[in-house]
């Protein structure tokens, strides 16, 4: 089945502890449609200014992603994001933000784009998203994820929204935010009575949990010895969770576990470097073969 | 198969976000010792001073625990402990440390004892560990807790104590500061150089992991949307483990991991309470239910 994302293309300059990256292409549009790619074709809906380098461009056609929607705005500037990770690699402070192009109205979805049945509403102002998703009127599933920026500016927006959607993907600190709970079982229960049949909290380094209408699910992170940038850890997971319900064009429980283990596994790749290196030489097999480990790994006889 | 654990045995106050507790019976041979209950016979070897309720005794003898090694000591004082818990309940402050009979020498292990297979050493010097540890000539696995205290001031014990021992249990800032390793999988790997054939690095909230020479396992924690106290939570985490590993008599990779998923149950009912309140109303039955829980909420197909 086809799947869109609506999000941001971003230029980034990334600081780790243990090496720096000036320029890279990020986002999270850019993240999810390439972890999705692996799954399903993806298309795109965001907006670029006319510095994008070509070579970045290049990147989409890589990943065999319909960039239709992906505007190049003459006169205005792509987004710009400067951030540096701390030692414990959980822990970023953003040094230099330049909204550029993500300050201006929305892209437009193209005709061609309203009947994609498998939506992901990637981070923006929650009235945005409403907007967006009312383009898509057959959807099956529509997914959104959401930041703190918007819990504190936007909240009834993104209430409006959470009416709107089936599914949310949040950060266990945004979901703190959002319930007012610290206790992430209660908080995700709360969030499913706001609207959506489920949410996903990320947990970052520590996995990931799902409560769904029927059930719930409770995954670690994969147990990667080999971390090198972990932005667009959530986004690259959030792409392989959507990529694999759209390709198995399910969304009953058993798949969404499957899909939150396969989101999991791309983004266990996608740390593996800056930007997105490893992904460009990734393969199927090779997100398998690791899933088959994964499954594995948290596997026990009950 | 007979499992003996080692340790401290407590009257500890708790101060929760929720609540308080004075006085309650603590010390991590007891919550071990409680937990490991459910599945072998248990024995103790631990030493409390002549203020010892006898309210608190009557609490071996609930659980069946073998207290044959339990020292009275006149003259002397029970260990004593008072901490208060911050909001996340992740993080919380020793108010007040009374180190009684922990601060005499160590308690004896009668001879009934010496030929038990299943050792746990929960966490004291890794000198007395050591000694303790060659009072079991016949043991089949034994296994060590550890702490910050020790990895600053018996640095070198330990890692004698790493060469004489099957598994070490530690949590992941304690990993941190014996390998200097942020990276779990990588700590865990240098840990298992030291020694030992497996350790399981304890995260709290967010699980656990094992690395054991024939594989590697993680596990989220229960999905527990009820916590009132989680002092223990670690001690019992590893009752349920060890007590699993003595019923099945087996350490090889599979069981382990079936043990990991036991002591994380146990754990989970632990902290519902504070002190052994919850353990005491506990039966297997129960236990089983909630495993057959986790493992759904953990199985995906690969």
């Amino acid at each position: 089945m086809s799947l869109i994302v609506t999000g941001s293309i971003g230029i980034d300059t990334v600081i780790t502890p243990t090496g720096r990256a000036d320029d890279i292409l990020g986002g999270s549009c850019t993240y999810f449609a390439a972890a999705a790619s692996f799954f399903a074709p993806v298309r795109i809906v965001a907006a670029v200014g006319d510095d994008f380098p070509d070579e970045h461009m290049a990147v989409f056609d890589h990943f065999n992603v319909d960039a239709t929607g992906l505007e190049v705005r003459a006169g205005s500037k792509t987004f710009r994001w400067t951030g540096e990770y701390q030692q414990d690699m959980n822990d970023r402070d953003t040094l230099d933000v330049q909204q550029g192009v993500l300050a201006e109205p929305l892209p437009a979805v193209p005709k061609a784009f309203r009947a994609t049945e498998y939506v992901f509403l990637a981070n923006t102002h929650p009235a945005g998203q409403m907007e967006l998703r009312a383009s898509f009127p057959q959807a099956k599933l529509v997914v959104a994820d959401t930041m703190d920026l918007w819990l504190n500016t936007a909240l009834d927006e993104l209430k409006a929204l959470l009416r709107q959607i089936d599914g949310l993907v949040l950060n266990d600190s945004e979901a703190l935010m959002l319930t007012g709970e610290r206790n992430m079982v209660v908080a995700a229960q709360k969030i499913v009575d706001m609207g959506p049949k489920f949410v996903v909290i990320k947990k970052g380094e520590h996995g990931c949990m799902l409560l769904h209408e029927d059930g719930v699910a409770a995954l670690p992170a994969f147990p990667a010895s080999k971390v090198v940038d972990p932005t667009g850890a959530g986004d690259s997971f959030a792409g392989g969770m959507m990529g694999y319900l759209a390709e198995a064009d399910r969304t009953d429980l058993a798949t969404l576990k499957r899909a939150l283990a396969y989101g999991t596994i791309v983004a266990s790749y996608n740390i593996e470097s800056f930007s997105l290196e490893r992904l460009k030489t990734l393969c199927r097999t090779e997100i398998d073969q690791r899933l088959a480990q994964f499954a594995d790994a948290v596997r026990f006889d009950a």
